[in-house]
């Protein structure tokens, strides 16, 4: 049995990492829970995974938790230091990094110095640190297997394979609710019609990112650590169907691609039976009725957040850790109607020019270069009032 | 340097050969070449790379040969043992069997059982003899590698992989020239119209073979002994546009493609390079152009073909041969504009209804069940008359 530490258990991907696991009964142990303030659907896990440890947001979450479920046997911590006891369990085999945000860098980096294999769902922590995170799995021999559709394709297509034989990585992105959205109309874009995801059900700050395509911009930085493949060599490849998860170029030319239904257990299995295959615990795709798919190369001037993407990653140092704290602000501040759509890659763009580029070392000048431009893009967003269309 | 002998140099594969070969200086030698009657392009072929060992069709072809180029210093032959002699050349590394259709299938036998590594584009070959030919490979220890591009890319996919990981293979299909032309009109077709491939220019006997379907389902039969899979594992997809050359389901569910452009140097250079990977001698896929593909089940009612082979396959035996045998006699028929386009699936199904199945156990057992389809297919073809419209 493989012990699992699922950090954000209650979010999409932590609820589905939980159905593959009882797909696979007597296949894992799940070890701890660490999860913010859904505290409904944690006493459910509780009670029927009875793990070893669980974590909750803070003492208030935790008192509303032993409401619901008996704690009785099992060690209940919260906070951040509550995350890093769970990531750092010694039971645990493998932690599962699917807390959003910047929330899962610490938890995620002692979890890989603990010698734990990392099931990441959670790009940020790449985007943030991703030479740190690499160079502490390498010193303890830990794997980092991606959980998001892309990088698993990413993953399987360049499995066994050496990387001098590799051209470059394709991304694959659906293109979001507004591919085919006047550039003109973005400034009316409204909450609503951005999570208002075309081909994928995930959690509302990741479906905004797709709206904008920094999430294609996160996976662009994130793939350059994870394959070690430098940026001008991963393109992004607009494909609506969502069918080709993405795909590798070798340099003879030939493609591989991977392809998959559009359900988050698939590269969820793929990390936690790795480098095994199990018999799918979903059906797979349909070749029985006609397909078609498309692909057409992404409009750079439409969604500006593709390019500040690829920049903060030219730039090096704290700049990716910068555009990945300007845009967690910016996204809060879209979904909280604080902030029109357009303020995203403006305020990015800002924090980006006015920010000092400084070295990023140590995780410490990582989380330094966080604060200071969540602050920096606070003060942009505040001059901004939401346009009329998007209340 | 690697040795090559090419049997069916002058083909449309054996000149793509010969293209990769030039791409790239120095890691070739071209030992041997062999070809039929085509005496200027080989005469060609023969100053430019100066082999050791010349075969042609006869002693005619050679006499002509020999007044367009000077023989002198090189071992020139003819026939059938012409060809087993360049197949088994000692210096040759690998043979590469691009002769036509049941020709090639005792010299790739003989540079199996010498230990030639084998770039396999006569799917005839496997068709007919499969498990004998794997037999002697495993023997010595050559290699078969696909030429064709369907096989090329699954050898690709699967490579690294393991068959029991494997839940099925996908071989794509362009469809044909007819896949949009209603049943009823059948009966017309011309040889004209069905030489007209949409997607890959070939030779003639591969071309009709491709517009009945019977191509893919002599894949389907190769796939089954290259790979090790059986046939109620191996699939078929129309695929119009031919950017996804085949694909591989594994049994989690994913499916991986190999894309690439419809040129047959890409294959042919798998095959030699392998298992290295070169820079490619062509440009590869161009992504920054919109593209759509299409993908559709096949349609077996108005392409009996390729049923007819995997019911072979499931027969077993001498049943592949027969149906091989009766194939090529019904196309060189239509060819020759002596059967229309439908007497070819309907002579091979009376061939495989009346011939006895026996069992393959040698290469004699192979070669006269070959020619008892064929005599049987001829006198089934002499009593069919042209429809007038295929005139």
């Amino acid at each position: 049995m493989k012990g699992l530490s699922i950090l954000g258990s209650t979010g999409s991907i932590g609820t589905n990492v939980l159905r593959v696991v009882d797909a696979f009964p007597g296949r894992f142990e799940v070890v701890g829970l660490a999860a913010g303030t859904n505290v409904e659907v944690l006493a459910e896990q509780v009670a029927r995974h009875r793990p070893r440890i669980v974590s909750v947001a803070d003492e208030g979450a935790l008192e509303r938790l032993s409401r619901l479920v008996d704690l009785s046997g099992l060690r209940a911590v919260t906070g951040r230091e509550g995350m890093v006891e769970v990531a750092t369990r010694p039971e645990a085999h493998m932690m599962v990094a699917s807390a959003v945000g910047a929330l899962g860098l610490v938890p995620t980096y002692r979890a890989l110095e603990a010698g734990k294999d990392v099931a990441l769902a959670n790009k940020e922590t790449l985007v943030m640190a991703g030479e740190l995170m690499l160079a502490r799995a390498r010193e303890t021999g830990a794997r980092l297997l991606p959980i998001d559709s892309e990088h698993c394709a990413l993953h399987e297509c360049l499995d066994g394979r050496k990387t001098q034989d590799v051209r470059r990585l394709i991304l694959t992105a659906s293109g979001g609710p507004f591919r085919n959205r006047p550039r003109e109309s973005f400034e009316s874009i409204t909450r609503e019609e951005a999570l208002a995801h075309p081909t994928w059900r995930m959690g509302p700050k990741i479906t905004i990112d797709s709206a904008t395509l920094m999430n294609k911009g996160l996976e662009v930085i994130e793939a350059r650590w994870l394959f070690g493949i430098e940026a001008a060599r991963i393109d992004v490849l607009v494909h609506p169907q969502s069918v080709i998860h993405s795909m590798v170029e070798l340099v003879d030319g030939t493609v591989l691609a991977q392809l998959g239904v559009t359900d988050m257990r698939m590269p969820i299995q793929y990390a936690l039976s790795y480098p095994e295959k199990w018999e799918a615990a979903i059906p797979g795709m349909d070749f029985t009725k006609a397909m078609h798919l498309d692909f057409a190369p992404p409009d750079r001037a439409k969604f500006p957040c593709l390019s500040l993407a690829t920049r903060a990653l030219e730039a090096g140092g704290t700049a990716p850790a910068a555009l990945n704290a300007a845009n967690e602000e910016a996204v809060a501040a879209f979904l909280d109607g604080r902030a029109p759509f357009l303020a995203i890659p403006e305020s990015i763009q800002e924090v980006l020019e006015t920010e000092p580029k400084t070295a990023a070392s140590t995780l410490e000048d990582v989380l330094e270069a966080d604060r200071r431009a969540r602050e920096r893009a606070r003060q942009i967003l505040a001059r901004r009032t939401p346009a009329r269309a998007a209340l």
